[in-house]
């Protein structure tokens, strides 16, 4: 029973992350005979989980063979994303294609706990609203660190949250009688990168993501590295400059690498206004100013990301959120700080990825964690 | 015969790291009935690899029950450390006793491979001698970076190695007909505290390692942190200091944490001569130039050790090498930046320990590498 649990999930699984494939092509993957698929398939069928069809494209004579696609419409989970400056809910389907969505900006009338959740809930009730299907899940990111199991917000200091029981309040008020799991944002996006964009294949990877902070997520042969309790990959309090006029961090301390590297850090270099875009783009246009401010910070990137091929050494380091516009703008920089900083042997196989998946990493991660019951057991999570 | 004989090797595994054990205590320990122990005990005895005997220091009433030692003497692997000041060979019995060593001091006649290799074939034919029973693995540590699979040191920056092919030459070169594995000595440390020292039942577990280098051996999950390539954990070469009055680093940068906490570092601090124990001792005798010496090492090696606690949330970080006598006396700098830089959530949980096997991990953990192929198929690799 477990076996066959465990093959269905991951045929499942399969289909999820590369959408329709042949029976050939599952059995190659899973490493079983084609019998297997088509029974497999046959019992995901059956509880209408995936179907059979001919593949979209084909043409020219012979009966093209079947391929096995994910029920997209039929199941679903809710996602959010509690970004620094805006709550994103949106419907994914099984196979990743996000349904529908919903965004609002940071709410004026603050961000603690009970608003947030009541924002979310209000998205989430709208998106379920009259869908068709079924919701198995629902997964939330959060840019903090969180503690597995209940989805408590450890420590946020973005938005100010300190013990905050996010996962536990926003089951209750959602009243769905479905799971409901919380991550970090930069874990997801490292996740989300790995199944389904620049980082895919690439068991040892690094993913940072820079907005107000700058998280990461590490993946250490395929699976993220949560440590003794969960809350590893802080990359971004890894302090890169010990000196007194480092730029003070949200943390209390000074000179962290997002104090040196986030959003406040770019903008104050750039002289105070503007967006993070508005800096890149005139960088971008050639503007002095600008490139300088984009190269300072890009400076201090280039310190961390050498520490971390040090330290890890990746096949792939991935620039997401804010840092994938100052990384395409400040290569040159990162580039020269990892030849002097990293070790040859350890850079010689690291490659250096803007994120593919772009502002919805963590969200598309997010609906990962929501689809989490499901691919693990699919028969049982349906009955 | 795959289960069998990975539940041989689970309990040779046993006892080659708890030594004695009652067979109620392995069944408990492998969660395996007493009738499965019975037959896999015979089954290593049969060979001759265990023995059952009254347990060691028990008297009184009643026939106590018997215990599954290791035959030290019987199987012995050579375990070779090639460290920055001095080469020592041992003979290291199943269960972990050393049954003899040799120790010379770093050649004068120089330190390239063929000088190094020269010696330690020496020392090893010397302890293969006329000794009883049967070698069954050589290992080796090596202060620097070394592929796996061969064994290559791909950088070796204290001895000035690179792309030497150490592995195969002592293989080579000692013609004993068994396997020769080498690894880097902070790797080899790490997991030889997790196995018998400070680290024990601590699957997420950093080690540091201080002579000239600083090195690092990262535990994820209970197992090695390898990376892309097997080149992972190289904390030394963190950059911790990015003034441009750092101290420069054997790797050709600046600022390194081994450039500013190794053993040089210490020396400069300390304004030239001694060794660091005398500073050490003068340190703790309460000589104010030592004291600061010592304190200016323990406020650098506290900003990595910080920024360690933040990306791996570990549940211990051992001090081995010469940083354990540094952390003993400078154990307040490390805490203050500790506290400073690293996330309450991230340290919480990390204990602070100086390393139980002292100047000898890296040797005990060669042995263990040595044992490799005899645990992981007992019978299979006698035959």
């Amino acid at each position: 029973m477990g076996r066959q649990r465990s093959s269905l999930g991951g045929l499942l699984r399969q289909v999820h992350v590369s959408g329709p494939l042949s029976r050939a092509v599952l059995a190659e993957r899973m490493g079983v005979n084609r019998s297997t698929i088509l029974a497999l398939t046959a019992e995901l069928a059956g509880v209408g989980l995936v179907r059979e069809e001919p593949p979209s494209g084909v043409s020219g004579a012979g009966r093209p063979s079947l391929v096995v696609c994910p029920e997209s419409e039929r199941f679903w989970v809710l996602a959010f994303d509690v970004a620094v400056d805006r709550l994103v809910a949106a419907r994914v389907g099984l196979g990743g294609p996000v349904l529908d969505r919903r965004e609002v900006p940071r709410s004026r009338a603050g961000v603690d706990l009970d608003t947030v959740v009541r924002d979310l809930v209000a998205m989430g009730r709208e998106l379920v609203g009259a869908a068709p299907g079924r919701c198995v899940g629902v997964g939330a990111s959060y840019c903090g660190m969180i503690r597995p199991g209940d989805g408590m917000v450890r420590y946020g200091p973005e938005l100010g949250w300190v013990d905050q029981a996010f996962g536990t309040e926003l089951r209750k008020a959602l009243d769905l009688g479905v799971p409901v799991v919380v991550g970090n944002e930069a874990h997801l996006g490292a996740l989300a990168e790995f199944a389904r964009g620049a980082g895919a294949g690439c068991p040892d990877l690094i993913y940072l993501h820079g907005d107000v902070g700058v998280g990461g997520g590490i993946l250490v042969g395929g699976r993220l590295m949560g440590g003794e309790s969960g809350y590893g990959c802080e990359v971004g309090h890894m302090l890169v400059n010990p000196s007194v006029s480092a730029r003070p961090c949200l943390c209390g301390s000074r000179g962290c690498l997002e104090a040196e590297t986030g959003e406040y850090a770019l903008l104050d270099a750039a002289g105070g206004g503007g967006s993070v875009a508005s800096v890149v783009r005139a960088a971008v246009a050639g503007e002095v100013w600008a490139g300088r401010a984009v190269a300072e910070i890009g400076d201090w990137l280039g310190i961390g990301v050498a520490n971390l091929i040090n330290l890890f050494n990746p096949g792939v380091v991935i620039f997401g959120g804010m840092l994938r516009d100052v990384y395409a703008v400040a290569a040159p920089q990162v580039g020269t700080r990892i030849e002097r900083h990293a070790m040859p042997v350890s850079r010689e196989r690291a490659r250096l990825r803007l994120s593919e998946l772009g502002w919805d990493a963590a969200l598309i991660g997010a609906a990962d964690l929501g689809f989490g019951g499901l691919l693990s057991d699919p028969v049982g999570a349906l009955s």
